[in-house]
């Protein structure tokens, strides 16, 4: 593909360019910020670079729109899209940023960082015992390259990781890989259940009353997207103790609205959507790295399937 | 060496007894808690085993000596020993468990959890980006096996660990050690120092003010021993910058008394000495897999060194 011409559209604009512009390209790029990207612009380029699309926009006009972010379900989710577009999306330390978030908050919690923060609080010296993750089990939803990442993590632990996915296909990550629809048993034996699935039709509201129906006493990590969870029956499963905590780096609507309950429940921790946040360098190679192999005509590990929504 | 005779004293005296009995031992074994030990235990028995011995108390009646804790300054630290009486120390998983402690610590640094939680107190939803483990250095007093083991739990993540040992003897665990008397520049480069050093003559206040001096502005992990610091002396470090925050399961004196400022510092965290807690099936295992080997005179990994204190 001849590609000459590059719109790239973020908030991040400064640092995207002094990173991109080290690679000495010989292309014609514009950098513009949101509010400021005109259709003129979208006429002229061959790819757009950007996190999202606005609804009322015709992207089909470039030959390529390559994704800022990981998830790409603000160009595909509820949109149709072009299939003559080549979409690509950014794949770069997610796996590794998102596994830390994930294992910091497990050890917080086998460590009882917060039953010894209430014994200081009280001047209390007593000993509690923390587990060791060799003795805990984890189901994780989604096992592409992220959910790989957080298992090969966890199992160095000596933690047991079971994965769920659309498929079902084994992966190599994972002591066993069970489909999305089966009815699972393991569910009863999960301590912690994290959810790095990409939203979808088939995994919008994926965790809900049902799901929770299913679980004993699990600590629940959203780090996919707010709206694979029903945030009514989640706080209903805090109630029944089907969920013992839940740490929710995305929402159905972000930021959170300050009315929102989860803001303060006190089994709830709520992160601002930075478990995967991407660096302006990090964006930048692997924008730069995906233009080369398009140009060149190579494989894209990094293209999205449209119909499959990631 | 002959045992026939072995005295066991622990508070945990119950589930010791459970899991020893299950080894089904030709042997005869007295159970007894602290405040019931007479001198008559002692002369009838040929191994002692707990956790400390008493000051005013001979033990050198006993052929072998062995201890429930990794810790043996209950036995040595400033305490006559009889070099005839053998002297053996519990070793199992504290390395990992020490490892996930202080892990989980410096995860709730990089993870920002202290941000997270103020913003979700005022309900501000403000992106701030976790730092990579792998942007991070590590200086470890220590390369023992609980040193080293921590060491490999780090380097894991990327995280660049260097070591502090007495004879600054190169260990493959870490990316370089250096002598604890050599002045050290690394220090200024530190984002973590961790203490896993037993107490001896020559690491007791070893984290004085002119230690503090060397570094720049550390997060400060104590799982060694509390007689390493000199208290007043860590608590200024804290009010100059050179330390942004402490992690303390050990004290100069334990249960750390009501009135200490360590309690209400809000840079500081205490947990109550569980870093490394001993339960009683890894200390009834590794208490018969020594008797096995003392009986067969075979190479004892967990022999104390009487001089060196460990």
């Amino acid at each position: 593909m001849d590609i000459q011409k590059i719109v790239i559209v973020s908030p991040m604009i400064k640092e995207l360019k002094e990173h991109i512009e080290q690679y000495k390209l010989d292309k014609n790029i514009r950098y513009v910020t949101e509010d400021v990207l005109t259709e003129e612009d979208l006429d002229w380029a061959d790819v757009f670079c950007g996190f999202q699309v606005q609804k009322d926009t015709d992207y089909s006009k470039v030959k390529w729109v390559h994704s800022l972010g990981a998830g790409v379900d603000g160009f595909l989710y509820h949109q149709d899209w072009n299939e003559n577009v080549l979409l690509t999306r950014t794949v770069c330390s997610f796996g590794q940023r998102i596994g830390e978030y994930c294992l910091s908050y497990i050890l917080k919690d086998t460590q009882e960082h917060a039953t010894f923060a209430a014994q200081q609080e009280n001047k209390v010296w007593r000993e509690v015992t923390p587990a060791l993750l060799d003795a805990k089990i984890a189901v994780i939803y989604g096992t592409g390259e992220i959910g790989s990442t957080v298992a090969n993590i966890l199992t160095g632990f000596g933690m047991k990781v079971y994965g769920i996915s659309l498929s079902g296909k084994q992966k190599p990550a994972f002591e066993q890989v069970a489909a999305a629809s089966s009815n699972n048993s393991l569910m009863k034996e999960a301590d912690y259940v994290i959810n790095t699935l990409p939203l979808t039709d088939k995994t919008a509201d994926l965790f809900d009353k049902s799901f929770f129906n299913q679980v004993g006493h699990i600590g629940f990590i959203n780090v996919g997207r707010g709206k694979s969870v029903v945030e009514d029956d989640l706080i209903e499963a805090i109630d029944k103790e089907q969920v013992r905590f839940a740490v929710l780096d995305v929402c159905r609507e972000e930021p959170l609205p300050e009315t929102h309950a989860f803001w303060r429940h006190p089994n709830i921790t709520v992160t601002p959507h930075i478990s995967a946040v991407t660096t302006a360098k990090e964006a930048a190679d692997c924008f730069v790295d995906t233009l080369h192999k398009v140009e060149a005509g190579e494989v894209l590990e990094n293209k999205v399937d449209v119909q499959k929504g990631y």
